[in-house]
């Protein structure tokens, strides 16, 4: 209700602070009986670390894992599974100059208005260091979900797309710079524009394209649970996200619908894909694709003119050590949404029919 | 959990099949003490009724609201407020020639994948007709958010697109016309251009923008139920939409943060609103807008190849009568669910501080 | 929320007043492919329903249950299941005098203290009639169920006790009297005893028990979802219940720890029950068993001294149709608030491990 | 859904085994401004602590509770409150004897047949342990209701009953003794018969009765979720809970409806209080009061024959250091568990009317 819990089934509640003691999760609702995989674990919580490259933020957090229940001798008890991430590099005191001033198109403002008080250190609970719980359940949900794979990458960096259909993208490409944009070449362009970006201490926005393959039929609930509707609202629940489209997308309403319909073949697969493999909200066993959009980061290192929060005029400067662009680290962060969406429904999906 | 419910404390249950004898909903946590304009609602109705221009479908429902409980002298009492509206125009033989096929991009393939079993009149549970009673709980939402003012309007059809800045808008023009775009001469070839697209049987899609102004600050629950993600699921729910996007958007995504942020005025305000009158996932006061996409309706009348259940080839030909393009009566649809959006977290903000 | 759904998975949301058009619900989660038994359900309402015999009210409600959506050629698709029972035998003008009055126990005082408004008639939503929609979605839940059985009988009136333990009772013995205690000469003292009672104006209360047979191991989520928590919440919520104990109950506390264990048998079953075949808070497989306590019915045909919304001392006279003890009719439902638990565990316990 | 939280606002999610590195919880829904009495919490925390005195267990666990977030400079900001109790005295080894045997009575056979696996060490998540977090949050949630007054004790230990009605007792007396019995002479023959079962390497059940003074009229959500129905759920959701009733409770089922009905004082406080401060699950302003049934503890320090996982016959015998009667240590348990249900309820009902 409050706003920290996300799923049905396997849920998952976060909590903490950029800059409190630690940041943590508890898992309710994961089956008993899956062995976990910690190295797979931790692989995407170095893909999400800060300070991975050179065009990301240098701060440096161990972001080790401490699993503290519902896991005994590496399989899970079906118990709730409680997890902590020790925040071991908060300087505080880089915030000092930012207690009583509210930075433009931050959430200083509103978590102010809202609750009368905020934890202002770092942005405190409204800080993107809160993704970090989402990737340790989102790896979880992964190993549930078995031979279904999650893959996302960058499609955009500001005004440079890569501009390829989601079928024509090398998987592989994708880890192999540090934007995590599977065309060398674009990716190139890319991590030269953001270092320049950085430079002039600005920021820039960008897109991530998410690719699901070997899904299930069956999974969704709707009217209103449909399963583009959830994986909407998980990708829009992540930091500085502004908006959302699966399948055709915003181009798809440009179409006609003689042109838009997806023919089936014999086996129920279908000739073309325009649905993002979701019909009526449900899960028609072809590749689901979406793509996300991730507004520049609000923290500049520019000197902004802003307000206090009585009202008066005041100088908003960042300071402490920021993203140019969050997309390459966004990009396991829409994996690890994606990958609790589906479990979640891969889990109702068993009580759908005797 | 089954998807037939939407909201936390302003919460709507909705159940009924296009061809069944009945659809209705259950609205369970509505404060006592609100006085119900009927009026309103049935105007609301109206507005999304089919048969109610030339461009959309010519069917003939009465889609008179009766209410069961909930609201006694014209009072709501904070007891459950069910309601009821009857099939009175089902034509299920419309739809016998379509028992065992399956449209392409209609959710008949997915429904008998997960349920092994579907009431195939009319689309049953996936038919838009299940939309009526998200209007009517949505109509009842607008009364209790008392000022704030939720206005939708097509801002596209197909590559038509309208092309101004929502503060450019007059909104008294939205209703002049049938189409729902507030430009005259714009509207007038959007008309033309779906009667045109009826004629060869064929579906378009398009666009509808939403404004809400007079938002009061403090609305959402951060960090997973941000009122923007909210929204989004909520506009993703509604059949036919493929994509969402709130503020700057996607075309956001381009510009650097030095130009996307919002500076404060003295009184909160901001100078510009990139942030879509949200920012950290919690309303900062400012008009929010968003917009929703709708693919081309999939039901064309046009001889498509397809598959029947056993996997044989066969012949779906639209009957029946159905709308040639969704964003007209979609207005009114993208309206009620913002309202049911914003009464839940309006009603939820009151516990956010002591 | 708001208080007017049960279940997690299986979930029934109901609405109505006494004195409404009509009073229905929804249930929403059921799976697709159940066979409904129509007259099953037929059946649990008659034994519900007022008129049914000389010791229980004479209101003439047909309790006629219309089904509206979810079951299409008598099979669920699992889509949700709109039902309405319409009040037929509404006098409100029995209500009037008793508009601004509150009767002493009733909950006319607590809902205008909470909600600043009430619908007087006949009790509106706080009345028994609400009921009847448990037992329809239970009688839905009995046959999801399958072999599980559900037997719940009367075992006191009053002072009276039926003083068996529960495997010692013939449960066909159950139906062939109007108290439903089974045992045929208690059965008739308990007849004439609340024939009296009736006489004099005045009510009395007493006790249901419940046994549930063949049913599954596993049920039950701890930690705070208990079975026999969940089971005595559901008990607790039904009209004019003070207590719920199951098991060894109240009179377990006297015992020792020596005593009160259950050895296992080499297949797993005990050899006592004291545990009432729950453990842990999840079914062992052995048979359920509990006790439900009911006050005395608060509205007597006796005139007593009271206030009225304003603080003045006024009168209360019972009038209308009332039972003189619940117990008899109480039975059902209680058997149906049971099935409705049982039926949520059952289908959450197939997500309990992989 | 998987049993590991409570509430609906003011919702707690708890984790951890016996004898895992940590138990632990987040508190999701506290509204943001309040201050914290750390010194009140601890308090709480050493009454329900083990090692008290000589009639309880005598593990040795510190139970320091370290909190993680939520909470800034002494005050509630609105966000989760997360927290965590070390597990310092874990001697794992003295389990190992009972890794494969079904202690009788205990929830070793329920879980592995639910989950296919269990952590054995101290019952793991089914030990009372688990029980430390719902005091930390309960301790939270009567700071939250203010002036209203939660007060347990011990009401009977084994066939000693106190037999005072809730007005007779002197508060006061409560914490003078070990037993938490408010009469010194009964509190003392308890404590030497607790001893003497201790001797015998026996256990004994009890029961606790809970008094909630100062509550505001209004709390409670009918039809599912009334008062009473909650307090039931909490209270039997904690180990060894049998039974519960309130107000008159089981006795009430004798009386008549006469004798029973509570009359009104010209203020709308009542005469009589056989409603336990409830009518039609709403709080009415009256004293609240319930009595719950603990069991005599399962581990007694006695050979019992049983089984092991495969079915061979085995010697279950318990060691460790355990409680000889949990109803001294249950008292804090459940008051807490009491201010968790008045705390969702109390800002639910802010909601109730406009």
């Amino acid at each position: 209700m409050a706003g920290n819990s996300f799923g049905n089934i396997f849920k998952l509640t976060t909590f903490g602070e950029s800059h409190g003691p630690a940041i943590g999760g508890v898992i309710d609702g994961c089956p008993a009986g899956l062995s976990i995989n910690f190295e797979a674990i931790n692989a995407e919580m170095k893909r999400r670390m800060p300070g991975q490259s050179a065009i990301v933020t240098q701060r440096k957090e161990a972001d080790e894992v401490k699993f503290l229940s519902g896991i005994f001798e590496g399989i899970t008890t079906g118990m709730p599974i409680g997890f902590l991430i020790e925040n071991t590099d908060q300087k505080s005191k880089d915030y000092a100059h930012i207690k009583n001033i509210y930075r433009p198109s931050h959430a200083d403002y509103t978590f102010d208005q809202k609750y009368g008080i905020r934890d202002y250190r770092g942005g405190g609970r409204s800080s993107a260091r809160e993704t970090a719980c989402r990737v340790v359940a989102g790896a979880i949900a992964k190993q549930l979900l078995g031979n279904l794979k999650i893959t996302a990458y960058v499609s955009s960096v500001g005004k440079m797309e890569l501009g390829k259909h989601y079928s024509e993208i090398d998987f592989s490409e994708i880890e192999k710079n540090p934007v995590r944009c599977p065309d060398a070449a674009m990716a190139s362009e890319m991590e030269d524009f953001i270092k320049d970006i950085r430079k002039k201490g600005d920021t820039v926005g960008g897109t991530v394209t998410c690719v699901i393959q070997n899904v299930p039929k069956g999974l969704g609930e709707p009217v209103f649970d449909k399963l583009h509707a959830e994986l909407g609202k998980a990708m829009l629940s992540i930091n500085a996200v502004k908006g959302f489209e699966y399948g055709s997308g915003f181009e798809g309403t440009k179409m006609k619908g003689s042109e838009h319909n997806d023919s089936f073949n014999i086996d129920g697969s279908t000739k073309t894909n325009h649905s993002g493999g979701i019909q009526g909200g449900i899960s028609n066993g072809e590749t689901i694709y979406f793509k996300v959009a991730f507004k520049p980061v609000a923290t500049i290192m520019q000197k902004q003119e802003t307000i206090d929060s009585k009202g008066n005029p005041a100088i908003a400067e960042g300071k402490g050590r920021h993203d140019p662009c969050v997309v390459p680290r966004a990009v396991p962060i829409v994996e690890a949404m994606a990958a609790l969406v589906l479990a979640d429904f891969w889990l109702l999906n068993k009580l759908s029919k005797l």
